[in-house]
Parts: structure tokens; C-alpha cells; sequence
């Protein structure tokens, strides 16, 4: 079923914060992902990984990308009138996520706008910052959404 | 098994480009990716993606840049001195990825310099640019690599 929509374009104002829930990351499932995606030593192999710069395994950055995305769409993505992303600036990846990790997504809307093209349509600039259980930032991004606005009658 | 190493830091000289392989997208692999990352509708439910601005089911933008991942780890990565990546700059999801679509990478370096702090390892930027089957550029970004030099006697 197809969440109500609750949120539109004027709910994300400049200063905004939101933070959302937890969300756990286990040795599997960096493991799972990583062979799909980014099977490099050091995500998929105990041994290689104890041997490496991270000192044991630790997510893909795309693994802690796709969580934070999770953890946007659960906290208020679903119910929002999104139309997407056109990108994002500033992608950096500071500390290592390792397994067993408890990450939190922090958002603080930093700018918005109306499109210039499509009048319908809200482009929003967020501050997307993911710590980890010891209050350690481990990624940080701006991200771009597009978010319909509310009609008025 | 680890791979042999056969590329270090001297081998992404600035201006050379590198082409992947090809990888497939199907709709089960984004509703399948979505589920679990990016539950929107327009990434796992066919009616609501019909209706959605998008026309029909489109990949989750993670799943994209996490599939630009496993293209450039089939490419060269996992026979590069890797040693991670601290970031990414300027993400631009350009063109929706649609089940059927099937992607290949661009790579061309763009800068590369040592590091400041680590004597061993040197910092290669490179635009990463997805393709589809009809030539059209899909996803862009300007990734940093931290790549091991080749050690000399």
C-alpha cells in the first residue's frame, strides 16, 4: 500500500532538523552486501581485513549510503511528496563503520527553493550527517531532493 | 583468495580513462535493492511507479553508484593497492535507470597527487560516468581513491 502523504516541499524549512532512528550493522550483512557490490579485501575477508589499514572488516561506503537512505526513507521519506534526487555535493566518508555498529541519521535542511522549470516542485539542500554508537561522524553529505508542493485550493 | 596486486599509485596517471565491463539491471535486482535501501514507490511498486512522475520503476540512485562500485572493482580495483576512498564529489543522478538497462562505467583520472600525511599512499580523483544501452549518460561523479605506491628498493 502506497503511505499517505504527509509532508510537502513547505515542511522543509531552512533549520530544520530531524533525527532519525537506529538502525544496527552486522558482520553478515556488510559481508552480503560487499560481495554484491564492492568485494574488496577488506569488507569481505576476516583475515585480509585484520591485515589491512582498517585493522578488520569494515562497510562498503555505498553499504552506508543505502543505510542512510533507509533510515531518511523511515523517518519521513515515505510520507513525504518526493520526486527524488538530482544528486549529491560533499560525499565523505570519515571514520570506518565496522560490524556491530548502531548508526543514526542527523538532517538539518540548509537551503530551499522553488524549481525554475517545474513550478510544481521544491528542490530542498540537506545536511546529511550518519554517526555511529560512540556519537562518532562517520559520513557526511549534502543532498538534493525534490518534494512536490502542497496544493492549495 | 586475494587477488595480486598488479597496480599501484604510478598507474593512474592524470588524462588515462579506463572502460568496464557491462552489467545488466532487471526489475527483480530494484525492487529487490529498494526493499531493503530506498522503499519509494517509484523503486518497488509497479502501479505507483506507473503513476509517479517517472513513468515506471526506476533504480534506487544507491544501487546505481553501488553497481558503478562492482563495475570498477571488476575493472581494476581489486588488483589496485587500495586503500579505500575518504569521498565523492558532485553525485548527479543525470537520467532514470530502468529494469532492462544495461550500464557500463567511464573512468578517466583527473588528478593525482601523494598524500600530505602518508608517505605511502597517493590520491587519485577520477570522474566516474555511467552509460546505458543508448549511449546516455546516466550517473556522474568525481571520486577520490587512495591508492598504495609501488614500492621500490
Amino acid at each position: 500500500m502506497k503511505p499517505a502523504i504527509k509532508y510537502y516541499w513547505e515542511d522543509f524549512h531552512v533549520g530544520r532538523t530531524i533525527e532519525s532512528g537506529n538502525i544496527p550493522i552486522s558482520e553478515e550483512e556488510i559481508v552480503h552486501f560487499a560481495r554484491q557490490y564492492d568485494p574488496q579485501p577488506f569488507h569481505i575477508d576476516k583475515a585480509a581485513a585484520a591485515d589491512s589499514s582498517f585493522g578488520g572488516i569494515v562497510a562498503s561506503g555505498w553499504h552506508t549510503c543505502s543505510l542512510a537512505m533507509r533510515l531518511i526513507c523511515d523517518s519521513y521519506l515515505l510520507e513525504a511528496a518526493s520526486n527524488g534526487s538530482p544528486g549529491i555535493e560533499k560525499l565523505q566518508w570519515l571514520k570506518p563503520v565496522r560490524p556491530g555498529d548502531t548508526l543514526q541519521l542527523r538532517v538539518r535542511v540548509l537551503e530551499s527553493r522553488l524549481s525554475a522549470s517545474k513550478p510544481t516542485i521544491g528542490l530542498v539542500r540537506s545536511q546529511w550527517q550518519m554517526f555511529n554508537q560512540d556519537n562518532e561522524c562517520v559520513m557526511s553529505m549534502e543532498g538534493y531532493s525534490m518534494i512536490r508542493r502542497r496544493q492549495t485550493a
